[in-house]
């Protein structure tokens, strides 16, 4: 069976870092992800640069790497005005997404979650008139640290807002780590009921150390589809020492033990890696590629 | 539901630390374990000094803390002469193993997997006759290092050869961290039909990031005890940049949101990770000690 795995590490990885990371090594770095086999890569957001200095170079980025058909390269956006530079860079699939949390989406955008909905009908037509794919997203789906637990009903109406809207695929986030996997799988089943044929994927963070073991219980559930980042970057800006993002390579192992496919070479992922970590002069959270640096000796 | 978590920072968290911890320290500690919550605590092991500086001062210790009636105090021996160390010592519960690959068996204590059974059978014997409960282990026994795979049916042998011989309980071993959920799933469910009324309990390590997702898998299974070390501390000694066992902390959280319960004081706990990473001087594996040292501000 197939799993089909979103690279993150270049926005959702690098967007909190304070160290800028020139454009010819974030070239580098996506040609040397497409060449470990990665399909999909999230490589900028279309946000104000002077809130994310690391995105300032998004359009360059989407012109370095041209048109391709063996992989998509996606970005994602927050508001009308990231849409049409996405569109003016001429990126061909968007990740626009709604909070289920009233209290984040009034502080994130400053929007009631009902202006939001407004806001985001209109930020999906624009785009798909000018035939980006559409990734929806719903961000803190199994919990918000303002809110607490989120009422799981919502999500699903969430869902099929999308769903109505047009969305050509669901996502669903848990950014800062909160979901537990009994809560994710009894979710994500029904998530995926709602959905009937759109894809959905799941965002996960491994922010209180649970990320794979949401990431079994989504597949337990049918989920398919996962968004990961190199050596587990990333992290919440506001959490002071959390993890970042699943590991590719350690999400990649599990899915490999576990008998699926992914179509991804772990030793090329692992070597990029520990040269991201030396690059950036800092160990990431992930474990697979430490323990690949050399040949583990004995049991 | 209750799950029983015995901590076992003392023993495999502390052996591979270059930093000897005082006596009096250690005291401390158990004391603060158990005043928040713990009711099994893996204390030492009985190994020889030389070869384990960290627990040279097992009896000591044993003395120190004296016979308790609210909590179980446990420790590891290797062999015959740590269980003749442990009864002169006044232990009443006792872990004692063989391991499922026969190299990792040669290489580790120099015996067959058939001579290592015949040795266990007679520490065993040994043990009870002093009123000792004796935990019968499993090591390697979802992978090893140097063999790869353990044929599930050789586990379960084992399994009913323990309970043959008497064991009081049952643990599996996965100290290299190679468990994958689906696998270990599956393999739980066998060895708790062998085990029959035999409790049944889990060491798992986080080495490949999976740890906490082996443990709902092991909770699908049935499973209701399991080892957890605080912070994570731990590791294996042969794998460079490995990290722990399960941290405490992280396992209490998981299994609260689960709605399990412990009887288990998570803020307690974190408190005692901070305190004890501190004295160590090195941040330790486990994420909730971190995220609890300030109050997480926003989602």
């Amino acid at each position: 069976m197939n799993i089909l795995l979103e690279e993150q590490g270049l926005r959702d990885g690098l967007q909190t870092l304070p160290t800028l990371v020139p454009l010819e090594i974030k070239v580098a770095w996506v040609h040397r992800l497409i060449e470990a086999g990665l399909k999909r890569i999230q490589v900028a957001s279309f946000v104000h640069p002077r809130l994310v200095p690391q995105m300032a170079d998004a359009e360059a980025l989407f012109a370095q790497l041209g048109r391709r058909s063996d992989v998509v390269l996606s970005a994602l956006v927050l508001n009308q005005k990231g849409v049409v530079r996405a569109i003016d860079a001429g990126v061909q699939h968007l990740a626009i997404s709604l909070s289920a949390s009233e209290t984040h989406s009034l502080k994130n955008t400053r929007m009631t979650l009902a202006a939001a909905k407004v806001d985001f009908r209109e930020n999906l037509r624009l785009a798909q008139q000018h035939h980006i794919t559409v990734r929806a997203g719903i961000q803190c789906a199994f919990g918000c640290r303002y809110e607490g637990q989120i009422d799981p009903q919502h999500v699903l109406d969430l869902v099929k807002h999308h769903a109505d809207a047009g969305a050509n695929e669901i996502a669903l986030a848990d950014s800062t780590g909160m979901a537990n996997p009994r809560q994710l799988k009894t979710l994500m089943e029904q998530v995926l009921d709602v959905a009937g044929d759109l894809p959905v994927s799941l965002h996960l963070h491994n922010t209180e150390n649970k990320g794979l073991a949401n990431v079994y219980a989504g597949l337990e559930a049918g989920v398919r589809q996962f968004d990961t980042a190199f050596g587990g970057l990333g992290g919440c800006p506001f959490i002071k020492n959390a993890t970042g993002n699943i590991a590719t390579e350690d999400t990649v192992h599990l899915l490999h033990q576990m008998g699926y496919e992914t179509g991804l070479d772990l030793k090329k992922l692992a070597s990029l890696s520990q040269d991201i970590a030396q690059f950036l002069e800092m160990p990431l959270p992930g474990a697979l590629y430490k323990l690949m640096q050399e040949p583990i000796q004995v049991c």
